[in-house]
């Protein structure tokens, strides 16, 4: 097999072509004189059409024999198709097994039957071929790249700054310790300090993307002990407003080009993205005070605060993001 | 002062405007009837003129009463100037302090005279106003650019694995080790597992650019506790050959492009940065060895011996990269 491999969706656009597709057995279907299966890879699927007296005998059998999800190389020619629903199938002139998958599964890849979320992360590999849980990688892969450029954009300078320190920046409280060759270290919470030794330095504007650590032994689902953290610092501002302003823009021109690039790669997420309009709204705390029906309390608002406030601005302003 | 800040980049294409630059005073001389600033910011510096008659009088003695290194804000009109070194001058009306700086300087920031090194890991903030200290980082963001871009646009997606493990992934000596409430972590010493997990998962392609650790006690300059790691793994390939090909085409489309945005942003390094030929040589382990005076020695090669290959190759082939 010396022709190069192809995606999914290169090969289905190489119409009479003999092309070489590789990816995991989703499906096999013989039925009398035909038989059908897909092979999934990482940008969708392929429909492998063998006819009897056409496809060499000895792919039935070997198909037939073979688990779901085992890995496949296969070559033939490429037919477009008004039946197939991807457009296009696949005769097949030679198939190889790069790997059988053992039977039986511990869980289906694109089955409905669900599993439970312990059958998912003891098998977790198995679990991240799903289409859709792949999806959520790919949105995550996109915001990075698109928070990066907005920001690269608007002039401000990726750094990167040190994880592993010896005292915490903002204070003990929420500090893992790291035996440091018999010494006590600590795990990064923030970058703010070196965030503002590099406003000091002259860098005007700076931003990170990297995990920080937070000891905070909580049972809620709004904490994690390690998140990826994106922070950026500005100097030379005119006051609070430029700062608004600005995140402003990077929110939008990030999400924007998110959008752009999940709807190419027919990603499902891109649509449950939210169009933004400029400016988000200025919720004065009063405001908020007033919603929540405790005008003049001065309290911090807590989570389900939170959650109230959100939920009025968003049937308000039809938006999710705003400045409070 | 209410006219946008403009960096001195673009404020010396503004001739006969009014603009407001801001940054830091490097210099400050006053020549009789003449007196000139020297104002930097993140991307180069503004020759401030000031005239006897023209400039209002109270800069002058403000100017000759501020510590160099101060955050200064200046408004006026900039006029071309063959004269002045960088092209155009900046006649001020209005000069603001925003910081005043300490004196003495604990060290200089455009000086000849060198500091050693204790003295510039104390002020770090003052060693990274340098020009020349600020253009390694402006390099290493550009190499961080350049690399994911190189690498996306090849298909592969970018991933933030956990840096927070129960285990290592490659043995247990070079870990340290977390106190975790009460239990025992370890931070990474490598993706390599999640990235297999990937592979086995269909990503087919994924890289990471993240931080590292790995506790290894060296006093040598080729040993950090902390690095930043960029790592890649690739799925369907016919042979090594592939990842070779592979790794060649983004080393070069990434240095290729960091020369270019370097080369737009005037840093100096940007002519530091190898042209780098195709292929890169292919140098068998036997042809080393005969180099090395130890044909069929068979033994690993050691700091030294790497040097002296890296030598040999630099010369014959006049590249630094090269696949042993």
């Amino acid at each position: 097999m010396s022709i190069p491999r192809r995606l999914s969706r290169e090969a289905a656009q190489r119409d009479g072509e003999v092309v070489r597709i590789a990816g995991f057995l989703q499906e096999y279907r013989a039925l009398g004189g035909v038989a059908f299966a897909i092979v999934r890879d990482r940008v969708g699927s392929t429909q492998v059409t063998l006819k009897k007296g056409v496809a060499p005998p000895e792919l039935f059998a070997l198909l037939a024999d073979l688990p779901r999800e085992s890995v496949v190389e296969v070559e033939g020619t490429i037919r477009r198709s008004e039946k197939a629903n991807r457009g296009s199938e696949l005769f097949p002139t030679a198939i190889r097994v790069l790997s059988r998958a053992e039977t039986p599964l511990p869980l289906g890849v694109v089955d409905k039957v669900g599993a439970d979320l312990d059958t998912r992360f003891d098998h977790r590999f198995l679990d991240l071929r799903k289409p859709e849980v792949r999806a959520v990688f790919e949105l995550r892969a996109a915001l990075l790249a698109a928070f990066r450029e907005a920001y690269r954009a608007r002039g401000f300078l990726e750094v990167e700054t040190p994880k592993l320190l010896r005292q915490g920046a903002e204070g003990g409280a929420t500090l893992f310790p790291v035996d440091y060759f018999g010494q006590r270290a600590f795990l990064a919470q923030s970058p703010q300090l070196y965030k503002q030794m590099l406003m000091a330095a002259g860098f005007e504007r700076v931003f990170e993307i990297g995990p920080v650590f937070r000891a905070e032994p909580s049972d809620t689902v709004r904490h994690l002990t390690e998140i990826g953290m994106l922070d950026a610092e500005m100097a030379y501002i005119d006051g609070a407003e430029d700062l608004r302003g600005m995140l402003e823009e990077v929110v939008r021109a990030a999400l924007g080009s998110v959008r752009r690039s999940l709807t190419e790669a027919e990603n499902p997420l891109a649509d449950g993205l939210p169009e933004l309009a400029a400016p988000f709204p200025r919720i004065p705390f009063e405001t908020a005070e007033a919603w929540l029906g405790r005008p003049g309390a001065e309290r911090d608002f807590g989570t389900e605060d939170e959650k109230a406030i959100g939920a009025r601005v968003e049937r308000e302003y039809g938006t999710p993001f705003y400045y409070l």
